[in-house]
């Protein structure tokens, strides 16, 4: 085993990748209780929604009254999902000062998901960027489909890097690597970790997350390969929740409790209480009234 | 990535260590049509059946018709579990001569299972290996809950290595080491490991094989850990198929799809075809009437 990570950021990413991708419709108060209930287990960042428009994804239609009501936890950073500046006006206006921007290694998936090509989206996050200057925003972008598309197969590691360096240039804060269709192996998660390493301009260990989908069980072995990396940013959603509704095939974000199980066993701080979470999923999803996908959780359960 | 093995012994383990926890009768000639599948996906090691009493494990009541109606398949390698010297006399008697033996790390799980301490399977073994002096058997000894039992708890390495010691003083060919609930991590694979290779009689690459249930989804990340460590021998069965049934809350075993996707995806030889295994499990599914649990299957098969 190589020197790992004595620490790892968690970005708990259900309440807006999870929920998206479901088409149950969860109340805010009950999502808010969910927040909570994440929160004082131990997650520290949340994505809590996306400012879209509600006829694209109805689910998340309460961005603004989810944003305006989130418990108040010491020590929790709350973010959101903004398209465009209507949205990044919606979240400011309910206080979210850490914000997520969604772009893709894959021209075509970019084009399906956002309707832009890589450079139009790009060029969009200049714009919107350039329309808060003075203010102190925290901004993440999401490189979807870093390690397979559904539609055009195979991504280069390069394409990766080209989308990831303009980003940079724009002053993004981080950049969650998303592996959108769960494809990734090990030998995947270096190619694409020794293509970003080129970049100058990026502080690997300090910049790059992970967001991993667990379609084909290999989330977990990607994390492993990935903190061997030095990599200690990931992505997960409580109990596997989610997916992504504009790619085929992709089931649920790897499970929260998965990774917490894996970092507890390898000794790496996360702050996360598994036990707390763990009993926060088993009550999420007697709310959704279906079973969630996480292997903790379902050993949990007893299935 | 450390230097990985450039090839791997896959052992499936499906039609023994599967089925004997499935509630479902599979019907003789269904099995025998499975194990061809198998086979000809490329599977050169199939542990087909177990000789035990039909009162104990009724599903494999079947062992002696599976075991003498075997598909004669270039290259393919049949053994089966025997509990006794009756059992391993069927087994000779049906031209079976790589047989597998069954005792456990944990003294509690050794006998709520097998009804005997520890030593007392260790004696038992070799008055039934005596009893075959002159014949040419290849032998597997299973190692249970090797890293965690569902009544004691956690388990010592060192109880994994004394019982190994004493297995490797009967002649054993090979020793699979079994998380039976599927609680190890990275951390446990390297200290189980690490105290095997203390063992002056162990060829660890050479005799050492991962049997891994993938409970909390971790049996992947495990095989990696221990591929990293220069092990290059892991069961598996076909769709994730099976569990054990003296152990509460151990679910599926690894599956054998998902671990081929990972050493495809590493580059690591195999002699697997993944497509065709994944059909053979398709079809397996649906002559058994319930969905498999494998995630590669499942992603192959749109859920």
């Amino acid at each position: 085993m190589s020197l790992l990570p004595s620490k790892v950021r968690v970005v708990e990413v259900g309440p807006r990748d999870g929920l998206q991708n479901q088409s149950i419709q969860v109340p805010t108060a009950t999502k808010l209780a969910w927040i909570g209930r994440l929160a004082r287990a131990g997650l520290r960042e949340i994505e809590v929604t996306s400012f879209v428009r509600p006829d694209r994804i109805p689910q998340l239609a309460d961005a603004v009254e989810v944003a305006a009501a989130l418990p108040e936890i010491e020590g929790t950073l709350y973010s959101a999902l903004v398209p465009n500046q209507r949205g990044l006006k919606s979240a400011r206006s309910a206080g979210i000062d850490r914000i997520a921007l969604f772009t893709a290694a894959s021209e075509t998936f970019c084009q399906k998901n956002i309707n832009a090509s890589i450079a139009e989206s790009i060029e969009r996050f200049r714009v919107l960027l350039h329309s808060v200057p003075d203010e102190k925003l925290w901004v993440r972008a999401y490189v979807s489909t870093c390690f397979g598309c559904p539609y055009e197969g195979v991504i280069s590691p390069d394409a990766v890097v080209a989308v990831c360096r303009d980003l940079l240039a724009l002053g993004i804060d981080e950049l969650a690597i998303s592996d959108t269709i769960g494809v990734a192996t090990p030998a995947d998660i270096d190619r694409v970790l020794d293509a970003l390493s080129t970049l100058p301009t990026l502080d690997v260990p300090k910049q790059v997350a992970l967001h991993l989908h667990d379609t084909r069980g290999t989330a977990l072995v990607n994390v492993y390969a990935a903190l061997e990396r030095g990599i200690s940013i990931f992505d997960a959603a409580a109990g596997g929740l989610g997916g992504c509704p504009y790619a085929p095939g992709a089931s649920g974000n790897l499970a929260t409790e998965d990774l917490i199980y894996l970092l507890d066993g390898l000794g790496i701080e996360t702050g996360v209480d598994l036990a707390a979470l763990t009993e926060s999923s088993l009550w999420f999803e007697r709310e959704l009234g279906t079973p969630l996908p996480g292997r903790v959780l379902g050993a949990a359960r007893g299935s």
